[in-house]
């Protein structure tokens, strides 16, 4: 996984720029010795930073500028006035293909316009969606979307299906990834009407993946499948109650431990094991979600990434860019469309 | 909240009937002494158990019959062929006025079909709801709906907020309920129209409680609210992320005592301390979720609930129905429909 590539950084976006950022693409490069960085941002800010590290310096560019997107910026306004800002221009040198991919912490909702709108969507693709990877029980498993489509038909989630299973191969290696439908129950009668049409375009599609059937929320966690697909405000809601529940139980588990001498003296003979827990559901582990569906690579780090977490979403956007990500895109969408010809919902989606 | 009351019991609903639900019984009669039960099921299982049991046995009636409801009988077949069923029996009583509440651990479509059709809904609810309580960062919360309305219109969302801020006075005792709105994002652009519709409502609504705002699934654990509001599709996909997430978490804990023989000893002495983090979030003692906006209370309980789950279960049904729960939902609605005169939409919510 070692390829020649050109990662384009937004140096100014999220609440740790530019240290984490730098910090991010050193760890990056370490593993991955062939990578190189442009840095768009601050020239000020950066170079200090790149100075310390010789390995990157060499290999690493600044395009300057002062402009960059703040968290709580409308999109339609970065849109209008953020044409300078390092978000923009990061996505710019991958339209122009000075870059294979742009990895960028900052405002999710500014990163998802502008990338729609300067880079487009892959032919086929009607919905872009942001998609995502973390651990399950028996390994880790993709959801999608997780907040780019509020309401979607069934044709976008049987699309969703396909990029879902082309991201899980990729970033996950998992071959023929298992696909569930995120419902309130498993049985076919379960849930409202799109959904159960949705269901019944799966079974009929050309899938890179098996279709698993419906799932329920509870499956996440146990790894029923590898690939979950559901609507944007579903997915956005079940990731935050997912994460937000996991940080609660970790919080307890620490106060647990605070709670008696006897328990401080527990925590220090399992300290070992419980450390390998905590990493082994390091969140930091699974950042970089994915604007999946674009002519180019486009990879959104948490906003309170540390340079641990920036460095796992550079390696997310140097896989899909390495790999040719977006080629099996283009190829899996005219399969599906070509399983799908006799089925009119599906027709539509390319409309 | 040692109120004289009868109480209904489907004896035969649940994986572990009719044995749980007669220790359940027994649990909750020996903290509530003034109970009152009538079991419904097959007398010659039941008998034997309460004859075990002095003290129950001594306020308990059995009324006898053979027919059950299978888990997973298709609720129209339920309705047509289970007219002698334990649980329709034990709603019957409900309507008849020989009990004051029933708890059912069996099939969740069948018992809201039944009660919707025998109980009826209240003056002034367009649909009844499922609720339920469960822990969170310092406290407990709310949660509503969890699935009997898949999708759901603005004016459903508000009737619910006013249930739920009811629910959380008389089951946690919070006089005065923040309600979230559960959505993707906490600004008001966020969502779409219906959601932001629903926001408007709330806003102008008279509450028996405070509209907080939107809220995102990671504040659910938070416990930024007391009160959840969100269509039964969410709701119910992010309670079962959220009991799925937790079991998968205990499952790696106690995984991690037993990865060596260090985190064995650990465990020696942390052994009380984790205890009591288990207990602190034991499902059991959230065990029992309300059919919300029905003319008599009916308590779900899990299917899996031994006899302490079940108490629990009982013990929530006791609580509404001798605090005159209904009759607050009644007020309720009678106060949300002349706050929201002036606003069309909701004036077609009692149509």
């Amino acid at each position: 996984m070692n390829h020649n590539l050109t990662i384009a950084l937004d140096a100014m976006g999220g609440d740790k720029a530019p240290g984490a950022v730098v910090a991010g693409a050193a760890m990056a490069l370490d593993r991955r010795p062939k990578l190189k960085f442009r840095f768009y941002g601050d020239k000020e800010q950066i170079e200090p930073l790149l100075q310390k590290r010789k390995a990157l310096v060499a290999v690493s560019e600044i395009i300057h500028t002062t402009n960059s997107i703040a968290n709580d910026e409308k999109p339609s306004v970065a849109l209008r006035t953020g044409k300078k800002s390092s978000m923009r221009l990061a996505i710019d040198a991958v339209r122009a293909g000075d870059a294979d991919c742009m990895i960028s912490s900052g405002n999710t909702g500014a990163l998802m316009a502008m990338a729609m709108i300067v880079l487009r969507k892959l032919p086929g693709v009607a919905r872009p969606a942001i998609a995502t990877y973390f651990p399950h029980r028996n390994g880790e498993c993709v959801m999608l979307d997780l907040g780019a489509n509020i309401d979607c038909a069934p044709k976008h989630l049987v699309q969703f299906a396909v990029m879902g299973c082309l991201f899980a191969r990729t970033v996950l290696g998992i071959e023929n990834p298992r696909v569930g439908l995120l419902n309130v129950g498993v049985e076919e009668a379960k849930g409202n009407n799109d959904i159960k049409t949705a269901a019944a375009m799966l079974r009929a599609a050309d899938l890179p993946g098996i279709y698993h059937g419906f799932v329920e929320g509870d499956d996440i966690a146990a790894g029923t499948v590898d690939v979950i697909v559901t609507d944007g405000f579903t997915g956005n809601v079940a990731l935050k109650v997912l994460e937000g529940t996991a940080k609660l139980l970790f919080s307890f588990i620490r106060q647990t431990f605070r709670a008696s001498t006897m328990a401080k003296i527990g925590y220090l003979f399992a300290r070992g094991a419980l450390r390998k827990l905590k990493m082994r559901s390091d969140p930091r582990r699974y950042n970089g979600a994915m604007l999946i569906g674009l002519q180019g690579i486009c990879v959104k780090s948490h906003g309170s990434a540390d340079g641990f977490g920036f460095a796992s979403a550079i390696e997310v956007a140097a896989d899909l860019a390495g790999n040719g990500f977006n080629n099996d895109i283009r190829a899996g969408m005219e399969r599906l469309a070509e399983s799908s010809k006799d089925i009119a919902p599906i027709k539509a989606a390319s409309a």
